[in-house]
């Protein structure tokens, strides 16, 4: 039996836009933990005669049906009236449920429990009951025309909760497969590109499956596969993985490993060295995604923001002469941010950043997006020199970007100047 | 005529869990801003039938249907064919947006053009384009059958920037009351306190609404006036900007003015005068979110990121001993951070920031989510001893609001140290 999942979250507070819808993604997931497909979400707002049309729609193209929200106790809290209606099932009255409630009250000095929290100890007459270990809306689950019906409640951390809880053993019994799945990062090749080498794998594999997901400045593909147990998913997995390592070649950065501040935090971790950055146009980009990371003290000494020539010269001691010469932004002047600040912060590798990320070029009218990125070990310096387009937030992502990449090149004995 | 929005959104990694659906809640918000009322959001995967089926659904119970996702070059990105047709259009390939492609692809290192690239030169016959500044992708709108469909990309930062752009426009011919709307900018008190001091207000009012957003470390009023004309509606709104800082007071930090750096860097300019930042468990976030601004070098001289003691020491000038006697973390040397990088970098105010984001405690034992923030103008130095949880993120970003917040009081004359 196939399982078609769809995710029907009630609330009109996430049509205005108030919240993110969470609940959703968080569900998702855990399905396809699960090997269940989640194939639709929809949101509708507490309106009765929409969620009646959407839970219509909902039933046509699923045999599981999620719902969050709308079980509160207040008059728009509608989701169980609804769903029992569109199913031909009656409200029942559970009064130990209702016995739940009162305690809850009894022990709970901030609310007070009022006739319309009985609404809450009202269900689908045969569901099963899912207790809220958080609040005080029970879920519940039913089977009726083929569809299972689940309804979890709409906070975030309740919803989690309860599927955790409740959903996970009530559905384990419905699926036997399990569904893993990998991350492939590429930085260097476009999102195309990589597409371009790929497309034939892409399209005839059913599972394993593969599938590219474009980020700001880099690529990624996930590699999917489904299987009976988890052991057999990542066999079926490898040699998928291996084949993208051998097409794609050393723009391939990792597996699973999130960014590429991520691997060479871990490379520098592994070699025992350090680094130190000297950014003009990323103004810091470099040094906070590091430090973002916890435990970057281990591999970052600190950095610079350059971001005047004044503070190149009188921080990091780039001659004046050397600036005024070549220009600010110039292969030799990110040579020599690199090989001084390495200096200054006693780090083993330095990064020097020098460009224009725009709107407007320099007074020596040097095009924007042109970028010198460069790192320096003390024995050698590299620089690329590059050209990363017009808008400002890509050009310094970017540049950012190429500064790691250079770093997660040296580390692993690969070409650092050239992609 | 009333309009009914659905918003569509196009990509398996959102049914996977692997994203969450920002794109929904943002065009909500942006359409909500409008005047027109979303009804639906659906998210299907990138499966032509099923995406199909979709669209015959919102085509039933929207008259807008906006799209997200799908517009990419790869195989999978099917939503500009399927949704033309749905509603009986061919796609023709347009010779200037293919040119363009080239264009963009001439100025871009990092990935090269493609024979699928040319699918985005495709669109349904007679359908409005909206260029795309921030990728490769462009969008685009047409009207058929009684239903305006609108395509944008998946990637947010495309998304949103493609809205407000080309959408806003092309939306407003659709409507002749004119809603106009400005967003109330607020640091240093919580959503709930807020809520709390404007809650009457906020339930009563229908035009104009106010409403609530909350931000990482921060909370967003939004209110809103739907007249005949611009100027009826910016009248209408006086009164409550007025009422919510009566009632806010100085935590208010400006009205449309988009983020704290922003209100500094505006403040700065207009008074000649510039900052220098010395941060270390920030890790250059300060120094980063200035410089994500064009011009930012006119009001910033640059900065350290002085993640290591060394750093502190060595780039700095900050005395071993004072670090040693008072600890890296603390109000000593947050201010002599502060004091140093002032004096270093020539510039009117200096900002240090010392703490402890976690996750771990330093050597010290002092408390995960303890920071100092501190400014100096020469004549004074001026420091918040700062408890902000336990969240690295929440933590570093905080901080820098703090560090932002006491620039803004600083240079109009509040006080500074308490909030």
């Amino acid at each position: 039996m196939h399982y078609i999942a769809e995710i029907l979250c009630v609330g009109t507070e996430i049509l205005l836009g108030n919240i993110v819808n969470t609940n959703a993604k968080d569900l998702s997931e855990k399905l396809s933990v699960l090997g269940i497909d989640t194939y639709y979400h929809t949101v509708v707002g507490d309106n009765p005669e929409r969620l009646k049309g959407a839970v219509a729609v909902a039933k046509s193209r699923a045999n599981i049906i999620i719902t969050t929200g709308g079980l509160g106790p207040t008059f728009d809290d509608l989701t169980k009236q609804t769903l029992a209606e569109a199913f031909g099932k009656k409200l029942v009255f559970l009064e130990d449920e209702a016995e739940k409630l009162r305690s809850y009250f009894k022990g709970n000095i901030s609310s007070k429990m009022t006739q319309n929290n009985y609404r809450q100890a009202e269900f689908p007459e045969g569901a099963t009951i899912f207790p809220n270990s958080n609040g005080t809306a029970p879920g519940c689950a039913f089977e009726a025309d083929g569809v299972h019906v689940i309804m979890l409640p709409g906070p975030p951390w309740e919803c989690n909760l309860m599927f955790d809880q409740c959903v996970v053993p009530y559905l384990k019994q419905f699926s036997d497969d399990e569904i893993v799945s990998h991350n492939i990062h590429i930085f260097g090749m476009g999102e195309s590109a990589v597409e371009d080498k790929l497309n034939s794998q892409m399209t005839s594999m059913t599972n394993p499956t593969l599938a590219p997901y474009a980020k700001l400045a880099e690529v990624m593909l996930r590699v999917t596969a489904k299987a009976k147990t988890i052991e057999a998913a990542e066999e079926m997995m490898k040699p998928v993985i291996k084949m993208v390592y051998d097409t794609l070649g050393s723009v391939v950065y990792g597996v699973d490993v999130g960014t590429l501040e991520n691997t060479v935090k871990q490379l520098l971790t592994e070699k025992g060295l350090t680094f130190a950055s000297a950014e003009s146009c990323t103004g810091g980009m470099v040094a906070s995604r590091i430090t973002d990371l916890p435990g970057a003290s281990q591999c970052f000494k600190g950095g610079v923001v350059a971001y005047t020539n004044d503070a190149k010269s009188e921080l990091l001691g780039v001659p004046a002469e050397l600036i005024a010469e070549k220009g600010a932004v110039s292969r030799e002047v990110a040579k020599a941010l690199a090989e001084q600040v390495r200096l200054k912060l006693h780090a083993d590798l330095g990064v020097g950043i020098t460009g224009i990320a725009g709107p407007d070029s320099d007074e020596s009218g040097t095009a924007v997006g042109t970028v010198f990125v460069a790192i320096s070990d003390g024995k050698r310096t590299y620089c690329r020199d590059l050209q990363l387009g017009k808008r400002r937030d890509r050009i310094r992502t970017s540049a950012a970007h190429h500064a790691f990449d250079m770093l997660r090149r040296y580390l692993t004995d690969l070409e650092i100047e050239k992609i």
